[in-house]
């Protein structure tokens, strides 16, 4: 490894301590890994302590060949129990589920499954704070949803989608730079601070 | 299915409203499936929220047949980079990691990795209620050992293991049943009292 003195040498590179060179700029990241660099960088600020659930997977066959790792053979990914995302945030229990659209009009309710929603309203009723994070491909928008919001939607109107101006209305927008990708913390505090 | 009269057939069986017939007994569950039921039970209550994480795993290879579902071919179990539960009780953070030994007379430390231990301080930091549940198998004792305890042991003596002593007048017995097999909610309001 080269020491650049300071100053000098491959700044950009230089400037990211969490990744190696190819995750240097956003850009091209997908989602879920600006929010993952999202909550890294919210780790090492001591900001927050939110992680990412690992993916469920079934495991049916595994090799345990001598002098080296168990080597899984045989294995199916499973429909998640929970959300994907929680942790703490100013003593707060944080639980949230993020999903994308290419949908330019609104947010299609089938991306969210019922064990999901149910999950959500538990942690919500137990006094979490409990939201989505909803990225619009089609003008690279992300909105923080708290799940009070989306409840009310299910209850009233019980649609098969959310219309992008009621999110728009009535949603965070997250802001986006590059630490970290995506600051859903911010419009978190922009909720917290209405409650 | 059989479905037999209020009253009649085989009520141990029906009792247990979360599984399947070998489970209806905590006799010869493991201790992580103490917990786990132990946590079904306080979400069907809505007493808490709290659900384990799960395994951690590196997928390499991946066969997507035909008219089913995706076949992982090849992966292996990585290291945890947190501890194993958490979620919600009475709108605190909760976060633990459960532990089982064989040691009779001590908590070998070895069995924390260090990166646990940070993401228990982190989380301890920043407001959460963080444990470990500790299992000696010799006396088939639970205990609920707070963070605050184990960092002060750490701080004070970092010795290789927690003396059971220790243990025994510091931490908090979990009583065990059958529903809940083991009952650390109960150890953690005991905790709670005293602060």
């Amino acid at each position: 490894m080269i020491n650049y003195p300071a100053g000098q040498g491959p700044h950009k590179k230089r400037r990211n301590p969490y990744s190696s060179a190819t995750n240097y700029s956003s850009r091209g990241m997908s989602f879920e890994d600006k929010i993952n660099q999202s909550n890294l960088y919210y780790l090492k600020h001591q900001i927050a302590v939110i992680h990412k659930k690992p993916t469920p997977i079934q495991v049916v066959k595994v090799d345990y060949p001598k002098r080296s790792a168990a080597k899984i053979t045989e294995a199916y990914y499973r429909n998640a129990s929970t959300t994907d995302y929680n942790g703490i945030y100013k003593g707060l229990y944080i639980d949230f589920e993020t999903k994308e659209t290419k949908n330019k009009t609104s947010f299609p309710l089938s991306n969210l499954h019922d064990h999901q929603l149910k999950h959500m309203h538990d942690c919500y009723q137990h006094g979490g704070v409990v939201f989505l994070l909803i990225s619009f491909r089609s003008n690279q928008t992300v909105y923080l949803l708290p799940f009070k919001l989306l409840q009310y939607y299910l209850d009233h109107f019980q649609k098969q989608s959310i219309p992008y101006e009621f999110i728009e209305q009535n949603a965070f927008v997250c802001s986006q730079g590059i630490f970290p990708p995506i600051d859903y913390i911010q419009a978190l505090d922009k909720f917290l601070d209405q409650q």
